[in-house]
């Protein structure tokens, strides 16, 4: 590894780190501009999938945002173009270094006909505050998000008509500098992709199974499992085939000689119990840095709030205290959360050579389906809320 | 995040798990072949750069080599092709969630004009591993190794006439899954590019000086510190900035409540000292999951295990180690190691706000001068090892 001459590079220009946020001329250059978007059009429109049995992730709308950075120039115009191959360098940051970050959210075509997004502005904000942590470039918040508007706007009639798909929504955003020094990126794109996503469950949240176990550790203090980069995620795909080869469906992050339950596969994890001062609570790990601050999480947990029916708490969460806790009969559910199945029960956790089976209402009448509801009637404007947003 | 939907793709296709191995017609895939190699020369050679004040890895030779995978059809053949961009699906998994991996190794011209490798295999053994982490397909190392010797000597004039310059050589080996599904890649692209480097210091190895804390944590155990994954290194650039921030040039990275000192920015990290048992002792801290294996870092301590000339450890050490050694002037030198310097000393620490200042003979008679020199004798042909291969 090129490690001191990165560092070379990195003391060889100290005036780089205000480059950021002034362009060449010297001016503030604090944002691209959705109004001088520059819209060209596909002139080979793609037929739409059949919904049912669709992969996810694995088609495509028409067109793509792409908006490219540089030190020297800063942000250039926004672009919506037909959606194509990126060119990049192969020296560039983010296939080295992983200089990369993404977001995930979806459109929702309600009974209305009307197209919304759930509380973007959430990801917008989690999208800037990754960047900071991947040393990419700042940007205004509601400028992307009126770019993304714009963008599913122009591909309208891909989101489904269906009150269970949507269009997801994969805000990404790279480090493009063409050279090997491990250093701030002096050039990035930033670009946004749209996939037509089948519900998850046809028939409503399956229950899953978890491998729990300390071999391979999700994210740690001082590091990235609180931002939406990539690195979080490819470091991830070994322990979840070795919980398949364990006959389980997903991981059970564990953190610490406590094994504190943190995440579940890539969601963030509910337990609703009575809990040992015989309170019936909510509880999900607190943000302390290696949860991701899942913007599902969060509206449950302020949904949960307003309801004034129980305890809602983030707080830690240990093995020994779901083993005791299990034993005492005193689990109700556990469920994980995420955008793409909202809630998704746990059923099964195998944990030192031993299966622990969680109660699990499989009828609807479940916290999970309760919160299911409730935030889907939202999503697809059933209900009305301010966690819309239209298009 | 789609969590569940990512986890749906992964256990829908369990069968996948053995595509690395087989190829659509059953037969074994095991790796690609070197006697294959398609070569198709540049028509457009590029003027080779002047060497002095050369940033690192920003000027690239006329060649590259690509090898392509798919879970369907195994490995295809090599090509080495004219230099250029790659194209890449904007979904890719090594855009979105860091499917990538990386090596660094250089090929230096002797004053007997030929060109050499040092130790490549240690290289391939690593990079092999780093897929295995990443669920990215094995290959031959000894096939790997064929194709980088053909690359370099097609290019073999971008090897720098000089003995201290050398010809970077940087294979990287990508997940391009078109989907946004978390799961082991069914297509990948492992690659090589070649760039010119001049020596790091004209005039030898120069000090530099660290800034040590707990803010930002380079790898855990669980983790994928031992392997080199991009993800590593995109997460360092932050605390590398905040290092310049408090005046220093590189991190000091700690690990654990007692401050375990564990590597150099992106190098591994030696202390010479007399020991608290009053031994003579290089140290520098064991492969327990967190530490790069570095070849240089190997090669130093087979090195010295030759000499026998001094105790040699790989052990943990710890600020406080450190610290109370200082204090009893028992520090002879420490410094990092890597391939871009082979050997980094330390001038300085800063820890927890007190500048610990350590001795650094800059007369060539330090131990890393030693250690520079007997490498580098070996890496230019001066002395004869069969460390060496030729190309």
């Amino acid at each position: 590894m090129a490690s001191a001459a990165a560092s070379a590079s990195v003391t060889g220009a100290p005036c780089q780190q205000n480059a950021h946020d002034v362009g060449s001329n010297g001016a503030a250059v604090h944002s691209f501009k959705a109004s001088n978007m520059v819209i060209e059009m596909s002139q080979t429109p793609k037929p739409k999938p059949e919904m049912t049995g669709l992969a996810f992730g694995t088609v495509f709308t028409d067109h793509m945002l792409t908006i490219e950075w540089s030190s020297g120039e800063g942000w250039q115009k926004p672009h919506i173009r037909p959606f194509g191959n990126l060119s990049l360098h192969p020296a560039c940051s983010s296939l080295h270094y992983a200089v990369q970050l993404f977001e995930g959210m979806k459109a929702y075509r309600g009974q209305d006909n009307r197209v919304r997004l759930f509380r973007p502005m959430l990801n917008m904000n989690r999208m800037l505050k990754s960047a900071k942590r991947a040393c990419l470039p700042s940007f205004n918040e509601a400028e992307l998000l009126e770019c993304i508007r714009k963008l599913v706007e122009v591909d309208q009639e891909w989101v489904p008509y269906s009150d269970n798909a949507s269009l997801y929504i994969r805000p990404t955003y790279l480090g493009t500098e063409a050279s090997l020094g491990v250093k701030r990126p002096s050039r990035a794109l930033l670009y946004v992709i749209l996939s037509p996503v089948a519900a998850y469950f046809s028939t409503g949240a399956k229950a899953v199974s978890l491998w729990a176990d300390c071999k391979y550790i999700r994210a740690w203090k001082g590091g990235t499992g609180d931002c939406k980069m990539g690195g979080n995620y490819g470091a991830s795909i070994c322990a979840q085939y070795e919980a398949l080869d364990y006959g389980c469906q997903q991981v059970l992050w564990l953190y610490g000689d406590d094994h504190q339950i943190t995440e579940v596969g890539t969601m963030n994890l509910f337990l609703y119990w009575t809990n040992e001062d015989g309170e019936e609570e909510l509880a999900t790990p607190p943000l302390d840095g290696i949860i991701l601050p899942g913007i599902t999480r969060q509206s449950i947990l302020e949904l949960a709030l307003k309801w004034d029916r129980f305890k809602v708490s983030e707080r830690y969460l240990t093995m020994g205290d779901l083993q005791r806790a299990l034993k005492e009969n005193r689990v109700t559910e556990m469920f994980g959360s995420g955008t793409a199945c909202v809630v998704c029960p746990v059923s099964r956790i195998l944990y030192q050579g031993e299966a622990l089976e969680l109660p699990c209402a499989e009828d609807g009448s479940s916290l999970a389906s309760r919160i299911m509801k409730e935030l889907t009637d939202i999503q697809y404007g059933r209900t009305a809320s301010d966690w819309n947003f239209e298009v």
